[in-house]
């Protein structure tokens, strides 16, 4: 895709600032950042720093290296959710925790936190280090309150609280911090804010829509993986829309009654009764207005490469 | 005593600064913070910074939120050690792991971290950022090295390079950091370091001397809480090279061996050997080092203090 052809020279930098973070550290540290940095993943965010840095002329070194502070901010809650989940896979591959005790694993989350927040420093900009600190107080905040309470059947305010924790907050960051390094422009910072919150909130949607579409050996975890741990998302919400009072899927999510039977029932019901397209469709809403911001920036390649990253993250299959 | 009473207008709005940092947030992070506040703590990292912060003039309200962050740091460092070793108890109290899962001990660490990183970017101070993130990388590190390896007999050097990582490294940026807030006088910064240094030094190998010498009730612990757990420390070091054949401490920390009846005889003749007193003759000779250093800035109130918390490091009974 254009998108990732117009960065694959600066992503390769990217990727050796996060490995060189574990430099003069305790070999396992290296090991494990390696490990992580090969398990993959498309490296969306440090894209959209680049790009957006590249539109409007931010210094391209200071924008790798904060692109590079995201993508380890990223890693590091990933570490930390695989433990505290005790998943063993992710992307298909080996989580760290599949291979080291947790305590290793914390440690590691921590270690990658601090080389992202040092990255962050990096840049000089004040307010890209307190978007930085306030980004990672808003993912674990949500993180905390998904654990404690939002459980059940919730509403769809609660809803968008969460996926806007949960991803849409590192998109908005990706998008406004390459501003901080240009010229701080307010107006320019709120267009970046509400591109990269329209297209972080559809992200997170489409990965909701495809816990319930996809086969198992695509994302290494069994469909409806979401609910089965009792977390309703925006597929159950529309199909909830459409038939309210739906006792099976109640059963799953409040009774938490989850035989594979009940999960199959539910999950036929949602995918026969439009509840995906509806949830897909309102992702391409999110985008739509994610895009409105885009194009009051001047047109340029990487304002068309933005174009079409915002709609790959509504019609990716995986 | 005369250090507390200069900082005791200080301290509660260091208190009040970090028990903010929870508001807007999951009201279960709030009690925690709390729960960790009131467990107690000497507040002698906030305490070094205000009084370092007053005798060169750093501005007050940067200096509370300095020292505010400097604690957090060192407090979601605590909560995630003791999610790691299962620790139940601390300082007497109930550890947030002995309530909560580890999931939500994990996070609420990170939450923590998160807003230590907030408040350090609230200093303004770029140099104040980066010395953080680095600080946060070489505790971690250390914790990293002290799992995967430097248990048994450990060298001279690595048992300075752990005690640098565990709480050297964090006096050090207590006493930096508030000249980053004045001028950035590379002359201070390096005299301040060197006082950081030596206290923080001799602050751990008290701590390590308390872990031989102090009763179960006054540490919550029992004896020789360390070596039970293979870790040796400055006062078996000096006892190994008083005694180097000893046979009992390295079944011990070699092969592990950790009966009641082999500690109690380890620990006997650790006491009975002098090392004890080599151990804290080693720590005051660290603090009259940091003096020297100390002594280049001129006389005045805070000096004064400093001096005596200095000297509190090594005469205190816990």
């Amino acid at each position: 895709m254009k998108f990732f052809d117009l960065v694959q020279e600066q992503i390769p930098k990217v990727e050796s600032r996060m490995r060189e973070q574990a430099n003069g550290h305790h070999p396992d540290l290296e090991m494990a950042i390696d490990h992580l940095l090969n398990a993959g993943g498309k490296r969306l965010r440090p894209t959209v720093s680049i790009l957006v840095g590249r539109m409007i002329a931010a210094p391209e070194d200071r924008t790798i290296t904060l692109a590079a502070s995201v993508e380890l901010l990223h890693t590091a809650t990933l570490v930390h959710d695989d433990v505290i989940d005790g998943s063993l896979l992710r992307r298909g591959n080996p989580t760290l925790n599949a291979r080291w005790s947790p305590g290793a694993t914390i440690l590691t989350g921590d270690f990658i936190f601090a080389r992202a927040a040092k990255l962050a420093a990096e840049t000089e900009s004040v307010p890209l280090m307190k978007l930085f600190a306030k980004t990672l107080s808003t993912i674990v905040n949500g993180e905390i309150t998904q654990l404690f309470v939002s459980k059940g059947l919730i509403s769809r305010e609660d809803y968008y609280q969460r996926i806007y924790a949960k991803t849409a907050s590192l998109f908005e960051l990706s998008c406004i911090a390459p501003v901080f390094l240009k010229d701080e422009d307010p107006v320019k910072i709120e267009k970046m804010r509400k591109f990269g919150y329209e297209v972080g909130m559809a992200f997170q949607i489409v990965d909701d829509v495809l816990d319930f579409t996809s086969k198992q050996t695509e994302l290494g975890k069994p469909v409806a993986n979401d609910l089965r741990s009792g977390l309703v998302t925006l597929p159950a919400l529309h199909y909830l829309d459409k038939c309210p009072d739906c006792p099976e899927i109640r059963k799953v999510v409040e009774d938490r009654i989850v035989s594979e039977e009940t999960i199959l029932h539910v999950v036929n019901a949602i995918r026969e009764s439009g509840a995906i397209q509806s949830a897909l469709d309102e992702a391409k809403e999110f985008v739509s207005r994610g895009l409105e911001s885009l194009y009051q920036f001047p047109e340029s390649e990487e304002r068309d490469a933005l174009e079409e990253l915002a709609r790959f993250v509504v019609d990716r299959q995986i």
